[in-house]
């Protein structure tokens, strides 16, 4: 493989809410997104899900809490616990999660992407 | 858990080649490491990995290729692949990888932990 440059790849698409795929290793994906606005409130049965944010604020919202991650910061959402990111500007976030997860998790949204692409 | 602020974490030791686990999910570990200085050629079995530059210049001496990564750049070597990882100045790395994978693989050096830490 070749290395991955992210400020490049971020360069290279400019939709909300539509992780794409930079890497895989040991079954499970790097991805990349941009975000602004609400997500849906959703979770994932078996699956792990790491946020990191590179650049602006994220809120994650939890049943019990609201997590806000800047750049630099990390959050790790367990399997099963229901979540919905918010960012209320851009903000451009890279995900660590399991290959085939469904974005959305348990619930099926205008927002969900059937099948994520490599950028 | 709580989130995981990179900055706070790196500031709290100065050791290198010495990864200290940040977080777990699916079976994986996220951590943390500073490097300065020749590691030793090694390969995991099992394994992929994955580095991502968070500050300073790493190069990723292949059998084949050199990949010189800097900040924001990300290389997984694929299992199976010998590998050395030099750098020249100190530099920040986050590394993904397998629970309890050794981080000198196949290769035991006086650089090799026999147990990693949590920061």
């Amino acid at each position: 493989m070749k290395k991955v440059n992210l400020h490049e790849k971020f360069a290279l698409f400019n939709d909300y809410w539509s992780p794409k795929i930079v890497g895989e290793l040991n079954g499970q994906q790097v991805k990349i997104a941009k975000v602004k606005g609400e997500f849906v409130w959703h979770d994932h049965a078996n699956e792990d899900e790491l946020f990191m944010v590179m650049k602006g604020e994220l809120e994650i919202h939890l049943k019990t809490e609201v997590i806000t991650l800047i750049e630099g910061e990390i959050y790790i959402v367990p399997k099963g616990v229901e979540h919905k990111p918010i960012a209320t500007e851009e903000c451009w976030i890279l995900l660590f999660e399991p290959k085939q997860i469904a974005h959305t998790g348990n619930v099926q949204s205008n927002l969900t992407k059937t099948e994520e692409e490599w950028v």
